[in-house]
């Protein structure tokens, strides 16, 4: 069962916007067992969508295609679409109730190009966008589809799974026989974990079972899938590797989920260990309390935070002691340790987390090059810093010491005593 | 001058790899003045290669490859264009004595496999790959060239800039005469300001002047470009409409630099009016501090900020008053004008500005759904509070809320009076 990817926009052939609808199609198709054998990308422009159109359709038995919905006059993909199956634009009812409702929600003036977007082929079925206004189309043609879809990643990807995927299930009489797992890792790189941690795995892996490592901000997931003739099958299959890696990366795993978080593993196991929690950012700069506060459900178990960007601040906002900072300065053990502290009693939580670091580029030192991070943890059990030597670059350094911070606290609310094993914890 | 990007390898396809190369050489050239009109990407498939070959050396000037140069048996572009060309491989020996001296200095073994890359199609002129074993590929077919590189990023971008464009350059006798605008809005929709304030702008474009509308997180960017016989031309083509769209988004524009942000535009006018801030955040959670902390530099007038999530921190560490807090609800103007004195004041800043909402997905209420945000503003001159009707979505109405909010400080701090149009403040 073969898949191609049609993405329309000039500002993907020019680099203003990465193509990550592509990806995303690709990883979701090929986890339903199905194989993405072709992407094109062209211009808003109505011959060449509809020589891709009819390329694919010839040669793909469902065709993908996004962008170009839009409601301004350099989205063509609809008309370009009337003019390759020969028929009309025709309005969709209910997706035009759906515009002005939004529209009128909000209280912002609707407009006429607005409206447009319930503008349809006559031949399609409506895939309905309660997340958008530009509603998603469904042809199909002889024993094909072709789905054509925003542009919009969040509107695409709730179309393909809501709307077109229990379609093309039944219209394909489609069976899952692949079976594929996620192990989310924090706290080592790449080459370490595959050297040191999960070793040669030669014997575990053929044709039908594979492991991928794929970096991201957090740390790495490894995506472990095998295909076989039944779901059962393909678990077994796998199962002996996915064993291995649960044993030799073990503490380094936070979630099986793949699109879990690290601190949405945290907020569970504050809410499930019933523990509190306040914050005291420096160099993370109020990014460790936008993650925390990403969680739907937090403000169960965060009690709030403060950013203490100037060492006023810290002495006044968070009670860290004068002559300490002016012995040790801001980016020290003692400062981290006494803001974790401060953070814990101004809020009345049960832990207390802080960050204070050089993120760069300024600041540095010979002593305290940029990059240089102290975490510091408080709770009535224990209390500890953590130094960190990161990077250059600020964005990276604010990110890096968010997600340490937070593995940290991931680890101690699972019971896990260790650190990570570049990371050397001092205690006061 | 068309140029078609053909990029190889299954990573691709089914979504372990995001696809930055198109998106880089679709940047790239497009700054030197040449067209990207289509991107397409095959698996490591010969008959697929071959088809993709020829349809572009058909339909572009410049057909550039990238991908399946590698040493392992699933690599298959060379075999793939010695079929096309039906031509044989033939050794180059720079690139052999290259590939051994590479892996010598690095005390690596040498495979047979890696040899075999200095084996190129005999048609072809070789690019040379200082950075890495793969060597690049110039071909000349008729007028039309085709170029043949490694799909490791850095490598490729050298091949690109080093070898390959001065090759076309001379072979196209190209003279650059790109011009490109970028004009970033915020505070607006895109059918808003493309109906209600741009208006029609047929007049001003044609096959050589065009106007996209890029949206983004922060709002709307507009990329504004034409093509001439020379620079100056294209610049004076793209002038008049340049200029309807300074008079007509006028206050809606933040930045004319295509990276540039809210934040760093809201930072840079802080500093340059010796202003101070402090944050008081509840429904943004911290985010607004993160992205102010974002900008390098942000300490000379970033005071810090507070993120109070339950009432108790609010009363507390912001000094909202209980009774009005009871009375009226945390998600209200007068708790939003009071946390935003609040911080102010804790902070020791001129400027202090607050965020209480519902993110969401639970806490609506008949009265105050999902998606109702205030944003409170304090200064000495000025207090007011604003009210917005956000979405369903958590991180998009954090997001949304964040940016309103720095828009509001960026039009203070440049002197505008009014508000973004949907929304009305209240001043206490």
């Amino acid at each position: 069962m073969q898949v191609h990817i049609i993405t329309i926009g000039k500002e993907l052939l020019i680099g203003d916007v990465v193509n990550t609808n592509t990806s995303w199609i690709g990883q979701y198709f090929t986890e339903q067992g199905l194989e993405c054998t072709r992407a094109v990308t062209v211009d808003d422009d109505t011959e060449a969508i509809i020589r891709e159109v009819e390329y694919s359709l010839n040669n793909a038995d469902i065709t993908i295609m996004t962008g170009g919905l839009g409601p301004t006059h350099d989205d063509v993909t609809r008309h370009a679409l009337c003019k390759y199956f020969e028929v009309d634009l025709t309005e969709h009812e209910p997706s035009r109730a759906h515009i002005r409702h939004m529209f009128e929600k909000r209280g912002i003036p609707l407009s006429s190009s607005n409206l447009g977007q319930s503008m349809v082929p006559s031949n399609c079925e409506v895939l309905f966008n309660k997340k958008g206004t530009a509603p998603g189309m469904y042809f199909r043609v002889n024993s094909r589809v072709l789905a054509a879809l925003p542009g919009v990643p969040l509107e695409m990807k709730h179309l393909i799974r809501e709307e077109l995927m229990p379609r093309l299930t039944a219209h394909f009489n489609l069976e899952p026989c692949y079976y594929c797992r996620y192990i989310q890792i924090a706290g080592i790189g790449e080459s370490t974990l595959s050297d040191l941690n999960i070793g040669n795995i030669s014997e575990y892996l053929n044709g039908r079972v594979a492991l991928a490592f794929l970096p991201g901000i957090q740390g790495i997931t490894l995506r472990l899938s095998s295909y076989a003739d039944t779901p059962e099958k393909a678990r077994q299959a796998a199962w002996p590797l996915e064993e291995h890696i649960r044993r030799t990366a073990g503490e380094y795993i936070f979630s099986d989920l793949p699109e879990d978080t690290i601190q949405a593993t945290a907020g569970r196991l504050l809410a499930s260990n019933k523990r509190s929690l306040a914050l005291a950012e420096s160099c993370s700069g109020g990014l460790i309390s936008s993650k925390i506060t990403d969680v739907s459900g937090s403000s169960a178990y965060y009690m709030g935070g403060i950013c203490a960007y100037s060492n006023r601040a810290k002495i006044e906002m968070l009670g860290v002691d004068a002559d300490v900072l002016n012995e040790h300065g801001a980016v020290s053990k003692p400062v981290a340790l006494q803001m974790a502290l401060g953070a814990a009693r101004r809020f009345n939580a049960d832990i207390g987390l802080s960050t204070t670091g050089i993120a760069g580029p300024g600041g540095g030192t010979p002593d305290k090059p940029v990059g240089t991070i102290w975490i510091g943890y408080w709770s009535a059990e224990t209390h500890f810093a953590v130094k960190a030597m990161l990077f250059k670059d600020r964005l990276i350094n604010k990110e890096r010491s968010a997600i340490i911070a937070l593995d940290i606290l991931r680890r101690r609310l699972s019971g896990i005593d260790s650190f990570p094993y570049d990371l050397k914890p001092e205690f006061a």
